[in-house]
């Protein structure tokens, strides 16, 4: 029988889950600090809620749950007319947020700030880097108007990033009704707005030859994919945002002049969202935080109602994290527009960054005490020098099969505990214990009751990440 | 639509989100000061994996995830002969450790010491604390001698409990070689012993006449019945463990004088192991660990092997936790016998004893500061403010829609802030800033760069179970 996790999921060794658990405590913290509330929900949800108004697309993301019993077998009986399963894994945290806000609504703020961090599923073909159960990492403000929330959720959110030794920050902004009305000046059919910007999104990987080619194979009229040519786009996204916001004004003002179909007070609204978006940031942050407009920024997500954004980090090629808002999603249930504003960090590609450049601490989960036990009849005193340390904060491990001294040390050595303990009967006599130094090999031999504060006080540069001690 | 979760599941609201983690950080600080590796699986196992030896007994209990597209095509189409399911959601963290351990063992110290803790998920009827996704929080030595490894299993598991706050701790021990011994001398048959278990285990419930009963119902041999009868099993249990081992021990002589069965030798090796056992946990805990022999405790897991124990509270009516030997389960798949010992926090029970009996600290997670935006234009003001303010550690919102002054203070008080800022335009001239506290409703004014410190020395009793800060 294989013993392998099933396919496209993972087992973690022990410095990948410290690594994990490092990474959302820091950026727990940092949501702590925001005042964003933790919540939490089942890992199933009923297929009606998953499935919603996101229709099919999502159907055959879903790890569907059979249903069992009597139940089961009235629906095989049916043929067909009741269905196998009602309930699926989740397949990410936006979609029970919706369901949790309509249901604890009365128990929240009213202004609900939260943060969701935890597994979600997706029937997916595996492949490098993409798998079927992974970490989602998402900020929310429930209740937010624009542009407050999504401030708030920037600077969550790179800080969240900060925390963990990420600097150099730029933020890629755009605004659906921006986009919507570049598309809509340029002469692109509203029907084929969705299928647009598919092509557009490419242009940074195949040119404006290329996104033009494409343009015109997907049904996009001639004069529209004409002045997509034309347009400089690079005008307004190689400055910096502030600038960028004014170039697209005056783009749009020009293409409505050519003709194209344009709606002022709506682009003015947007606009003006984004000049206070980054008028905020810029005072907050100032050099710390980049800001760009991307006017062909789009983020897929078909959810989007207002300013959609990216982050990215100094050295890193591809975005940390992306948001917007939604407002039109988490009232689905009832009935109703709430506006929401949400920014998700990759959970999953951040821990593969830190790892591949080693920005997690180097002991993390290292142990800092092995405490050997020179004969059988030492044990209880090995424990009881285990124990003290442990009330210092040290991490102790006491062997827990019987083996010689030196079988002993070999895991003290495999563990990479710092120091080991060796009371012999010569110690024991002296009330004395012998501190080895495992990196060095070197020996001292000291008082007993200076063991404590002489190994708490040697000095271990990488332990930041060190579970608190009790006493904390 | 209803918006509730799936049946016997639950939405956590964000003061529980935060006990439950309060309650995960301080059992992972001190596995990790015993030197214990957290380790994580997926939810999804194969279903071959789930049922191995365990058998069908388990079946019933799990939530099996339905093949999908031309793979359930071809099941239904099979007509039972190929399976609708091949994956399943875990019921336990002890069959995954098994698989686990089997597939990266080369990768693992050879003594393994780890922690898991995380949802498990089991398709029985809901009832009253009783969940279809609940947390277990295990730690498990794999490679350990007896009684070594239950020794450390022990201590670290009342020392998790103790680091939330309760004490007075009892360990009832017992070891599955000693049960079986005292059947095998009762005169209770072989094949009869597992049904004989659990009529003996309700002895504090129904009394010795009503199990008497019961065993004969379950058609133990009236001899062994009458035997049992006669036991006097409170001599053993109702004294400490280290005169309860010496008082099964004459017990078994005695049993077996009167012609039961025993096998000495493998009595005497239990019964050293025992000794052993309590000896070093009074060594090290003296008082603070009352340890009592129960020669009738089963801990219904079929599993165990050795010494079986749970571990009891002061004041608490039931056990918080329980583990035992089980040298068979961890090598299943590696078809040998590794020897492993576990001990499990009941974590959901846990948290119901700590929320009836309000052993949370009181703030978990409440709001340090409220910064008010007085007018739109002192929007930046505050955002700088905020920022400031948290890189002192402190947990500090900024109102994200746009409301009267009036309008954030109710949020403030919502939120449980302790202080809330305001910078009016006298204040801003002046370059101070008024600290409201919002408890006594009291205000002082004072110059801005004095704003920081004055926040950080007020006093937040109940704040011990903040989350650390970046700097830590």
């Amino acid at each position: 029988m294989s013993t392998g996790p099933v396919q496209g999921m993972r087992d973690f060794l022990p410095v990948e889950v410290r690594r994990r658990h490092f990474l959302a405590e820091r950026f727990r913290g940092v949501y702590e600090r925001y005042g964003y509330d933790p919540i939490d929900t089942p890992a199933l949800e009923r297929l009606e809620v998953l499935l919603g108004s996101g229709g099919q697309d999502n159907e055959k993301l879903i790890f569907k749950v059979m249903r069992r019993g009597e139940a089961l077998d009235r629906a095989l009986a049916s043929g067909g007319s009741e269905a196998l399963a009602e309930e699926g894994l989740r397949f990410d945290l936006t979609v029970p947020l919706a369901r949790y806000f309509a249901e604890h609504r009365a128990k929240l703020p009213k202004v609900f700030r939260r943060y969701h961090m935890g597994p979600v599923w997706r029937a997916e073909r595996p492949a490098r880097g993409r798998y079927r159960e992974f970490w989602q990492c998402d900020v929310d403000v429930v209740g937010a108007a624009a542009p407050l929330g999504e401030i708030d959720v920037i600077l969550a959110t790179t800080d969240a990033l900060a925390a963990v030794g990420f600097d150099g920050f730029s933020v890629r902004l755009n605004h659906r009704r921006l986009l919507a009305a570049l598309l809509g000046a340029l002469g692109v059919d509203k029907d084929l707005h969705a299928s647009a910007v598919v092509a557009i999104d490419k242009l940074d990987k195949i040119g404006t030859d290329g996104v033009a080619r494409e343009l015109r194979e997907r049904g996009i009229a001639d004069e529209a994919v004409t002045r997509f040519e034309r347009l400089d786009l690079a005008a307004a996204r190689d400055v910096p945002a502030r600038e960028g916001i004014e170039v697209l004004a005056r783009m749009l003002v020009g293409l409505a002049s050519e003709g194209g179909s344009i709606d002022a007070a709506e682009v003015e609204s947007a606009l003006g969202e984004m000049r206070q978006l980054v008028g905020a940031l810029s005072a907050v942050r100032g050099d710390r935080l980049a800001l760009a407009l991307d006017p062909i920024l789009a983020r897929g997500m078909g959810y989007y109602t207002g300013a959609i954004f990216e982050v990215a980090a100094e050295g890193v090629p591809f975005a940390l994290g992306g948001g917007g808002r939604y407002d039109g999603l988490i009232g689905r249930f009832q009935g109703q527009s709430v506006p929401a504003v949400g920014f998700s960090i990759g959970f999953e590609r951040v821990l593969v960054v830190m790892s591949e450049r080693a920005m997690f601490p180097q002991s993390l989960g290292a142990l800092d005490v092995y405490v050997t036990v020179f004969a059988p009849d030492m044990l209880d005193d090995a424990l009881r020098m285990a124990d003290g340390l442990r009330t210092l904060g040290l991490r102790v491990v006491v062997p827990v099969d019987r083996g010689s001294l030196k079988h002993q040390l070999r895991e003290a050595n495999e563990r990479g505990a710092r120091f080991a303990l060796v009371v012999g009967p010569n110690e024991r006599d002296a009330g004395a214990v012998q501190i080895k130094t495992m990196a060095s090999g070197q020996s001292v031999t000291v008082p007993r009751d200076q063991v404590g504060p002489r190994l708490v006080a040697e000095p271990d540069e990488g332990a930041e990440g060190a579970p608190p001690a009790v006493s904390e």
